[in-house]
């Protein structure tokens, strides 16, 4: 109940501080049998981490995942996954400037009081860190919902908007740039809009937009247990997400029924897809896709000015090494958040396949 | 974990079909001592039911909920609150018509798929009549957070767009016309809208925003349980949903660190209020905004083409009496929905609130 | 996580006081397609209900369950089962003697101390009564999970024990005596041992064992929800029960390893069974069996000395129609917790069935 | 739902294998604030360790706990707290004679059934190595419940019962043997006959009691989440028990209600404490006591006659280092478990005493 473990029958209970000795999770509910392909897992963490282009933030993190149990033989055993990635590069130093202000529009003032105190060397638990163990359990998530393909992009920073439909691009092309869009040349000027922000000491928001192929007819839970609504609440646990629309979203609004409306063809497949292959809660079979919209980052490399723990106005200034935009990094962590959204209820869905 | 369970600590069990005998439910978890008001239980009710205006569907049902344990002496015991509303106006023969075959972006198909048949008498279980349990589920859990006051409007039909940030609107105009908007003029425009779509046989989709107003600092579990993320899934899980934001939303995405971030006030309150009320998961005592795109009612009294269960093609025709706009009707479930997940928040924030 | 929602994926939420309008329930996660026998329902009801025979309480209540949703034609649906069952026969004037003051061994005093306040017209919540719902629940559940058979029997009334192994008795027997002992002559020394307390006016404590057979290997969930923490668990939650013990129990522990051990036959079974089917928490297929301790029924027609809400002695006497021995009608009690386990266990074990 | 989780709101998910890299878990819910007594975390995990007396086995294991997160400047900071004990002493060499054949009274031929395979390596998940995981937990959960004492010792080993009732037991004296009982004389003769067992290569088993002290009224959740079930199903889930039984447990079952029922005293206190602390699942402030039954260990170091994975007959011995009694070791285990729920109980209640 206090927030740190997801899913039903697939879950993963996560722990671990920026600042801490290390990161982790245990994985319960995985199926036995699974052969693990560890590269993959790695590969989505490489694409997460810090580091690893010019447009993120140059911290250095390695983010070598541990495992402690659940596997043997290069296989799942149907116990539980333990795994840890060990914290190598904490310079708790760069936060001491922060010990004893609030910074805007971040958790410490929320922290501190909720639980009376904060672990002051850095986001602690609100940290973005901590999704690096989420990206551990969506890469085996990932492999678990097999043929279904779950693939994320950059469709938007700040005002540059792709609006070509995920159709007509080549979702192949994602990870041929830093941004992770699909589309050459909007990717460069994304990149050239964060290059230009970073400079300026500010951030700016994005959109990553999600599709997943190949998923199966009947998975979702009526009537609170709705597909959509627990991959919303997945997208929205990530850090600075401020928005979920699947299918036609916040735009369907406008439309009519008339024009809404999926037609039927023969087989059971819609001649348009405005339902984001969700209907009623479950999956129809045809793709899902869906967009999250993540805010700017709250640490800026500018001075500023806030409150101390008695209500004092101080002047500060952001240190650190920080994302000015939070996006090409978010992608993998999108992704990994579907696919344990996937995973969890396939398995829930067992119970109807297996009916009597 | 079949979806028809909500809450952690403050907990709906949901039951009941369009066309059973009752729909009803089991509210677990509320504390004891809780003086009700039942008048306002059912001027929820009354705010949801059908029948209630030109603009909505014409069919008449009474609404009235019959309560089974729980209360003694007007006041909760601390046990689980029963409750029915029986289903008296249910001719299914209405819907003779659509016994054979799949309605578009309807469930009826996904439902077929799923447990391998389907109630044909209506919506069944995915019909929005289960949401009438949802509310009398929040009314009771809106007495329980006061002083806390959750208030929703419609603030889109169409292309109808209120602009107005909420602080300049008169919340308490919100009941004063059929449409549930706050804004007269605006309101007028929109009904017209509506009675026009609906001599068309069309439907049209529509915008609802929530506004929750005094919260206690410390609501929310982070990491996976974020209090915005527990409130979009709610909302997601109300019928004909297709997106949720939260404070500055897909807007926000457009904008700069700078401009984004929320300065402090010397008492910990901020200038703007561009998070929502919310940082890290965690209610910062501002007021919570959101807003919940609903789509066009999938139902047409029109003529369409559509496919039977084997395939075949079949020319049909919508019947009944249905919504032309789903939003004035969803005013109410949207408070529910968030007044549920308030109530469940500020129970999980007690172990907090007793630290040691 | 307010005590009144049983299961993980057959799952029941109950309500209901023993002096309110109804009790009731939600059984969520039952499969879809499963056609009901419903005078077999109405059987073990009646198997439970008062009035049944002389050696239980004289109260008389019809215990007519009416169901509100989720069976169509006769098959469940996959959706909610809503049932409830009036309280017709009251009589709230009976217990006014106890309004001002705690009977001793009853839960009046915590339910004050926890929930501030008491419903002193009867047990309330913590009257038997309640388990009419589980019953209900778990003769849906018996037939869920056939071909399993579940049945329990009266197997110790005071210090009358019936020593005789399951295996040599004929389980056919045991609706042949009003005590439910499958051995004839133990039932009638059973019933004069119970018909002599009676009349006393005071009350007498038991043990119900039950036998699940035709179980399939593979039930169960290491390590914390093992089969028989879950069996014990359901067992434990029912009224007056102080002790459960599976297969060889207490007395095993007197055993060397070299006589307690299972020595296997070629087919996986085993020769003996003082593993009582479960192995590591897991069925292996052979029959599980257990014991249930019962302590004597707290209410007796004598008079007493208690305290009243201000710790002032009072004298009182106990009024009102009661069971002088609970364990006949527990028996059904027993064999429904015993099915709702073994539904959600087989439910849980799908994910394994349909591994990789 | 996979078993690997236990509690409600203090969670422990455990993870770990007996021949894996490490076992360990993450601690969900523990308030913050708590300074943490490392050194009392440590004696518990010594308490249990292999190689501690002579009439354990005699395997070396270090048992050292690395703490990975939520903890700060000693005190607990609210959010999960990681740890994770590294397997140092492998030796799976040992086990190379099980690998091909099912050892009787083990789980080995169960998992292999449920998970389509087994790591053959030991016990695996099955061991009672993983209760080291629960011995952490519940540690930080003591300190957490303090005041309330919770101490377990040895009652029973084989035909050695100690029928002293625990209120006459010095509870300081339960460390001063190596087998745990708080009696000198039966103590020794426990030793001697578990000696003689050991020379026998055979196995004994044995009877932890657990004594809960000063515990506040109110704890327990009616009507499926009784505190004794709660109980009950905590100590069944340790490895090897076979039964439970709080108050006056079985041979509650032969008194009377006359006998049993527990006066009041004018402070709300009982004069007997047949009860056992609880009332209808609540507890009543009296101490809390119960009995947990152990069976003899299954690995025997004898030649036995068993299957292999074809059902042939093969005949192979038992080896490596096991213990002859696992009650010495299960102590600090049962306290753990007890521990655990208390807790969890303890902040379910506070929903209650924050009542309106």
């Amino acid at each position: 109940m206090a927030g740190n473990i997801f899913g039903n029958l697939f879950r993963l209970s996560s722990y671990g501080e920026s600042h801490g000795e290390a990161i982790g999770g245990v994985i319960d509910g995985c199926p036995s049998g699974l052969e693990l392909d560890f590269e993959a897992i790695q590969n989505d963490l490489d694409r997460r981490k810090p580091g690893q282009s010019r447009i993120v933030t140059q911290r250095k993190e390695p983010d070598e995942v541990q495992f402690h149990s659940g596997i043997f033989e290069g296989k799942t055993t149907g116990t539980p996954i333990g795994f840890a990635i060990y914290n190598t590069n904490q310079k708790s130093q760069d936060y001491g400037h922060i010990k004893d202000s609030y910074r805007p529009s971040h958790a410490d003032y929320v922290y501190d009081q909720k639980y009376g105190h904060r672990d002051y060397r850095g986001g602690g638990r609100s940290s973005a860190r901590e999704t690096a163990a989420r990206v551990v359990a969506g890469a085996i998530a990932k492999q678990l919902v097999a043929p279904m393909i779950i693939k994320a992009y950059v469709s938007q920073v700040g005002d540059l908007t792709l609006h070509t439909p995920y159709s007509e691009l080549d979702l192949n092309a994602i990870e041929a740039n830093d941004v992770r869009c699909p589309d050459a040349t909007m990717a460069s000027a994304m990149e050239d809009l964060i290059m230009k922000v970073r400079k300026e000491g500010d951030t700016i928001g994005g959109v990553v937009s999600c599709v997943i192929q190949n998923v199966p007819i009947g998975l979702g839970e009526p009537v609170f247990d709705k597909l959509h609504a627990e991959l919303g609440k997945a997208m929205l646990s990530i850090n600075a997400v401020k928005g979920f629309e699947y299918g036609s979203g916040f735009a369907g609004v406008r439309m009519k029924g008339s024009e809404h409306n999926d037609a039927f063809n023969s087989d059971g497949t819609t001649v348009t897809n405005h339902s984001g292959g969700i209907q009623g809660g479950i999956s129809n079979g045809m793709d899902i896709y869906f967009k999250v919209a993540f805010k700017p980052v709250a640490t800026l490399i500018q001075p500023y000015t806030t409150i101390d723990k008695d209500g004092n106005t101080v002047e500060t200034k952001g240190k650190g090494r920080h994302d000015p935009c939070v996006v090409p990094r978010a992608v993998p962590i999108v992704e990994a958040m579907a696919a344990m959204v996937m995973a969890d209820y396939m398995l829930l869905n067992q119970i109807h396949k297996n009916q009597l």
